[in-house]
């Protein structure tokens, strides 16, 4: 299912995320873009955690980024993620960061695998999971 | 009882770890640490992941540290972790870090406290690691 | 000079900062209190970022942490920030982190000493530094 | 030009880099391909320290990783690091990461880019490091 949720949100790069070159380091957009989908699940109505409390785990197999100019310390980012395309057990999503000045940094894309805590083995996405994303869904 | 355990292992500082002062990020200590006494439980004939896997877990309820010089980039520090005291469900380290130069760039303390993974309350220490520490006991 | 300045942040625990005991990891709460004590300068009127660019640093050189409770994934953490002391080039913060059910999780320390960038040698503060906490000196 | 050059360096997983599902975090594994490059570029002859000490800097434009199996605590990694080819101011890397057992855990890409510390710019590679690199060039 192709779906286009869209949600933004606000993240500061901290002095512990630079590093000598005076970048981000590009390690650290892994965690700037799990604010993001986390902040874009919880805005369609799904808490990461309660999913997780209730057996299911959404661990990564696949990211990628691109980075074009640097985020720099104490740069307020806004993050936009994307959920792109709910396909039986994965779930894609793309992301793009901006620094204030308008500036494009980056566009990264990660894949996560809907997962039973139980059994480790991929399982469908819950329902009403499902149901959220549904009210996105285009063609 | 008072014990004086000690042992010493390396770590080669990363450029994730650096900050944009050029230092090492003053967080990171802690996991320099963590290494310190996982290598020097390890040495003692302790596997910190057995432990968890037999339903004891070590939280940290102190830490302290202090900073005399800043590790650089890609230096290769000593960290020497000595065990020095267990009291009740209570297990006490104190480490120190040299550069290659063998400058002294901190002295650090962390308190661990024995607990059930069930309860999630202090227990006493396991036995086995009771009998291996007692070894090195003084006074 | 003693002062009591006060200011308090929310900052939410990501999953990256997770560990597998479900805690938070006990290296993190130094970039919470780096969160805490760059809002509480920002709040005062002061940007550490502008400081650096003026060509002073501010390099941790004692750090502490009382750790009671552990804070969880997705918690939204109450971090509050006291700029308790200012003495010759160091400048001391203490910090406690409450959760969302009003739990202290753990109290903090930090010394921190103003530093030449050119010199790489201890300072003394900023003038417009002085005049912005001077407004809260008390005794 | 295409080249071939393989070098393996064993990472182990610490504690803090392990998240709430027992696995290692998605991003740490960008520190690990560091430590994979930075040993692969010593082993060759090339420090990467010394490099940005002569004004060169290699920041990352693109960075991607399939995951396959997760790391867990305490797991030895064996990081497999290849240079693939030199392409203008861009250096391509290959990784594999495996554990104990053998299992093949991920496979990740990086390239990154030559750049002038005084310009910002992208510049041709160090003549010393084109002849390093040289004597594993093929086709």
């Amino acid at each position: 299912m192709k779906c286009s949720f869209q949600h933004a949100v606000t993240v500061r790069v901290r002095y512990g995320e630079t590093d000598q070159m005076g970048y981000c380091y590009y390690g650290n957009y892994a965690s700037y873009f799990e604010v993001g989908r986390v902040e874009a699940m919880r805005s369609l109505g799904m808490s990461y955690r309660q999913l997780e409390e209730e057996g299911v785990m959404l661990p990564v197999s696949h990211f990628e980024v691109d980075y074009y100019k640097p985020a720099l310390y104490d740069d307020a980012l806004e993050v936009t993620t994307s959920i792109t395309e709910l396909k039986g057990p994965r779930l894609f999503f793309e992301y793009t960061i901006h620094n204030e000045k308008g500036d494009k940094l980056c566009f990264g894309k990660t894949t996560l695998v809907f997962v039973s805590k139980e059994t480790m083995r991929p399982i469908s996405p819950p329902t009403n999971f499902v149901e959220l994303i549904e009210k996105f869904q285009y063609a």
